[in-house]
């Protein structure tokens, strides 16, 4: 058996405590500039995204398409209600805090339709300013260092928004949210649970749902149009995109792309079968948040896909 | 079984071709963007790097522990005589491209050593702009459409650096890199193989080394001191850093997160197996380009860790 320490060939280096500071010093800068380059990207895509904002209105349906071809999103929307609601969704604006860029409320149009008497579903995040940043005052730049403390789970507080159901249309509570004993949530039931809720269920913070929904816009444009789930194939070109839950590869041994959009507070179970061909097989798999990745997939065979969300606890014990 | 492509609950939406334009044209108005802030990110951070590089050379053998402790090149620095030479390494310095500064040549600077008769050893990255990126005049903030097409791979040849070697002491030739029928790397070799070849074996370029690199300094500074190896944990926060190839899981059920840096060339194989406990268990898994990720490891347990770098061919069939 190996060592757990594996040591330097030669004597660790060491540093002075004031060249500890000056090296720490010197990462934050690094840290400093990089937020103030976030920041100059927010503004400076922010009139593009709004150019898009306005002419994607004009596209009947763009909406719902695109949170149906969205990853992630199109497993939250199973239920055929919530899609007939959706196709009155008009438009989706972004609204910035003026305090903390990074913070935006979500503000969702509808046209009239037969479940909600609302025109407009605001989800709002509400930023909680530590004092200490208050006090702080901004360098030239408008940079204080205790933006570089921002997390979005400490300082940020998603709020409930009251939808004006018509009577016997409310969806919220014809599907409503299961909750596991600890309090886990086991199954989210309708989108509009996400709207009337404290907290984001469906993590569409993590999105945020109008700027990256819109660039599934692509669905409709042509290049990804057969796209219809949580999982898309990148390379090779040729492989059509995987459809869940039924994957049938045509080629040779592909990998295959899948993205699985969550926030940092689930885990996925993605277990796949094999179901046709020689062998029969299944892989479960644990897939991090926010994540990206190849799976290999074999040619000519079939794979049934099931996936499992789950609140993340890297803390809880088995 | 269910239908490959799952229909959408109403007629697909269509876009005429003019909108399909113009929607293609707000999409290469935010990679403009996009690419505008990359770019004016580098600027920014130049002098602080800067900054950081004159420190660092006053910190003795740096560089060296900086790359045994980097994920990713330790695996590399294998033999002893590399790791002796890499002791009188003082310096890396990044200088980027006027035209491109996505490009960069880096420039190791060594003290006197037994090894080579060279003071500077450059490995440079040649790019070569194309006639129409030429021809383009750029716009007022000084970028060009074309510049949205920079491919690394096509646009970019890294040339080879020769080594005045003292007599007897060639590392390339002594730990030669082992190519196989494919013209697939097996084996690297010495590190200098990377300076006296064509192209970037060791896919330096992606990471970049001066200046990734440096921000493995956090190991010296005390936050990392006792990584060692590839990989690394995050969350809890009280696993020890799992030492590579025998990992040692003290706690409760962990994720540990391992970082793989490699080019978008290579896939990883990674396999491990339960060596201890109740159950014994191997599972390999693929690990895509670019990966960070969260793998489950189970308390009480020792694992084997095994590494596998192929250069990556989506288009190869098994």
């Amino acid at each position: 058996m190996l060592n757990a320490k594996k040591p330097l060939p030669f004597p660790e280096p060491t540093l002075s405590d004031a060249d500890k500071k000056a090296m720490e010093e010197i990462g934050k800068q690094i840290q400093r500039a990089q937020l103030l380059n976030e920041l100059s990207e927010i503004k400076r895509l922010e009139p593009i995204y709004e150019k898009r904002q306005q002419f994607v209105r004009k596209i009947p349906k763009f909406w719902i398409t695109a949170m149906l071809r969205h990853a992630g999103l199109a497993l939250d929307l199973k239920n055929e209600e919530d899609q007939r609601v959706l196709q009155s969704l008009v438009d989706i604006a972004v609204q910035r805090n003026q305090t903390e860029p990074r913070v935006y409320n979500l503000e969702f149009t509808f046209s009239q339709n037969p479940f909600f008497e609302d025109r407009i579903l605001r989800k709002k995040y509400e930023f909680n300013e530590s004092s200490t940043r208050k006090k702080e005052s901004a360098d030239r730049e408008g940079f204080k260092w205790t933006m570089l403390d921002f997390d979005w789970d400490d300082d940020v507080k998603a709020l409930p928004c009251k939808i004006n159901w018509k009577p016997g249309k409310n969806l919220s509570k014809k599907y409503a949210k299961v909750v596991d004993e600890d309090g886990d949530i086991d199954e989210l039931g309708s989108f509009f649970n996400w709207f009337e809720s404290d907290g984001d269920a469906f993590d569409i913070y993590s999105q945020p749902a109008a700027i990256k929904m819109a660039d599934e816009l692509s669905f409709i444009t042509g290049d990804n149009g057969s796209e219809t789930t949580l999982s898309r194939s990148s390379t090779p070109p040729d492989i059509p995109h995987p459809p869940a839950p039924v994957v049938q590869i045509p080629g040779p041994l592909k990998y295959v792309y899948i993205t699985f959009i969550n926030s940092g507070h689930h885990t996925v179970t993605v277990s796949w079968e094999v179901s046709s061909g020689p062998t029969s097989a299944t892989q479960t798999i644990q897939v991090p948040p926010r994540s990206e990745e190849f799976y290999p997939f074999e040619a000519g065979k079939e794979y049934e896909l099931s996936f499992k969300k789950k609140r993340y606890n890297p803390y809880k014990e088995k």
